[in-house]
């Protein structure tokens, strides 16, 4: 079934791609990889603020990882144009804003993790790595970035 | 000499494969590039919890380092099923937990790039970022993800 | 333009490669990727410790930033000897140790950006992730690893 099926079937309506937050590019295309940048989590446009352990809770966070994660299909979607070259979820790397004794960070970034199993499916499992900050950019809860392949 | 030899000189024995903590994979192949997602500290099968510069020395804090690096030689032998095929440590990641004012999660993850050196010898001295961390998952001491090159 | 003529209008002189802090290689290639490891922030060849949002303003953390670029391209340039083979500023990851109410790593990490855009001009523009750490090695206000894509 076709990645954009399954996106009508979940609900979800892609994005434009989001603006990057400094000098530098929401993707780079190399070989046949592509590094998506940090995507900081956004509600209704505006930053998506907060840290986990303080007024943020697990359940709302893993609703904002999930929020990053369809502005990531929206920034592979206006990238690579067509969602069905992507051959794999290689890598996702989620940084959580924490409290000092917030230890769920994992749990957090499953709300994205669940994501891309569920629109991608047999090719959505990916490495990751999670893990706790002091801060984000612009005071955002969660911010992840991406490795893809595709052809 | 081969990797299981070093290994036994060593006086490592290699586990089963780490369960990921969460809804990802432990590892992901793509092309003769091998990504290891973040793997936590575990002694005795239990999470090494603490934080550096607070009830975690650095010295103790190199022994969870390198009992990671062992459970990451066991995921990547349990995945290329030949450590001799390894080509290449690329990169490592070494997250540290940390107090306020700990500066040396550098010493701390030499724990882990000292035991690659060692097992994988001419192959094995790799790029590497080591930062502190507010927490991290379950309240592990430190988390190292990886990027190792197979043939 | 060659690299080199815009670093000498920049008035940029690159120094020796800094040897790395620990236990690691300062960078690694695999294919046509060069990973270049975690630099810390150097001014005058010390370590530029601080932490932003404490005791270093935004514009001092920029101008750590683009100190640590210059010796991103230092070692570049010890590395594959002629910085015209760099076909691509793939991904950069800048880790700021932050106050916990320190918003601006984005901006902070735009020091080294602007950097790679205004040296490496049309192939300058990456992939970027920016976020807050609670302590970096040796105290350092920011680091900065890199991957490079060059033929």
């Amino acid at each position: 079934m076709s990645v954009y099926k399954r996106l009508e079937e979940l609900g979800v309506e892609l994005g434009a791609m989001t603006a990057p937050a400094a000098s530098y590019a929401p993707f780079v295309k190399h070989g046949n990889l592509l590094y998506l940048s940090g995507h900081l989590a956004r509600r209704a446009g505006q930053i998506w603020k907060g840290r986990l352990g303080d007024d943020i809770s697990t359940e709302v966070g893993q609703q904002a990882a999930r929020a990053v994660a369809v502005d990531l299909v929206s920034t592979m979607h206006a990238t690579i144009e067509d969602l069905d070259r992507v051959k794999k979820i290689v890598k996702l790397t989620a940084m959580v804003a924490s409290a000092a004794d917030f230890e769920s960070q994992h749990i957090v970034a499953n709300g994205a993790s669940d994501f891309f199993a569920a629109v991608f499916q047999g090719i959505g499992p990916h490495a990751r790595s999670a893990f706790g900050v002091a801060r984000l950019p612009l005071g955002s809860c969660v911010e992840i970035e991406l490795i893809v392949g595709f052809e």
